[in-house]
């Protein structure tokens, strides 16, 4: 399974300590930072899923502090030279501390891989609206999770 | 004990379902948005201090979304109406879930109040360079943490 087109995991530094850590996520010089709109936490319980999501306007800067989640990024945009792959990345503390960089008009999945609650933070490029972002049914493409 | 000038503790919705939640941080078209510099998180162990930190060009915008941190605020702007006073805020999810911004110039310090590890997510307005922060001992400042 190749990389969709515009798809970045980028790796992110953690520095620790005896007291605890700093982890980074996003700074405005990055390469890849475009801009900001909004940032936010969502938690998934174990086992569950979400999506489909598909973001119009909005670039997602994904990274998970805390659980294991898997993301199933799925190109369906017209143009891409990647249409119609499916692309895993699998974000957590850890080894799996990195950066998940979702380009508009890539819908995306995802699941709860551990036995604890995952929480996830998204900085994304437009401030949430119900305008910009399209919920679709998880059995819309064919995915085989297991 | 009363609040520091400038210091704002805003409410955050939380939106829940069967899955999970959404917890919001921080939007650009938010009253109290200054402009994005960088985000990171940093965990903190269970009784561990850390501080005091003094940035001299950066909005901390800090909020908790698991365990529970004991910020201590200390303004020591040289022409502040509030100069010298103290402020406490305690931060986490559930009931204590907020959005704590600290002004350029208002030293703070902060600590697990909570048996396990903390993380803090800081969106700050400057982006972290050796230069714009300064690390000041604990003992500095006369506050009596019990």
């Amino acid at each position: 399974m190749s990389g969709i087109d515009g798809v970045l995991v980028v790796p992110l530094k953690v520095i620790g300590d005896d007291r605890g850590s700093i982890m980074h996520v996003l700074r405005s010089d990055a390469p890849h930072f475009q801009q900001f709109g909004e940032a936010y936490f969502s938690t998934i319980l174990p086992n569950m899923m979400k999506g489909w999501k598909l973001h119009k306007q909005s670039t997602s800067n994904m990274t998970v502090p805390m659980g294991k989640v898997r993301f199933v990024l799925h190109d369906i945009r017209e143009k891409s030279l990647t249409r119609w792959q499916f692309q895993e990345v699998i974000l957590g503390p850890g080894d799996l501390y990195q950066l998940l960089v979702i380009p508009v008009g890539v819908a995306y999945a995802w699941k709860n891989e551990d036995d604890s609650v995952a929480t996830i933070l998204n900085c994304a490029t437009v401030p949430w609206s119900a305008e910009e972002v399209v919920a679709i049914p998880l059995e819309a493409y064919p995915y085989h999770w297991e």
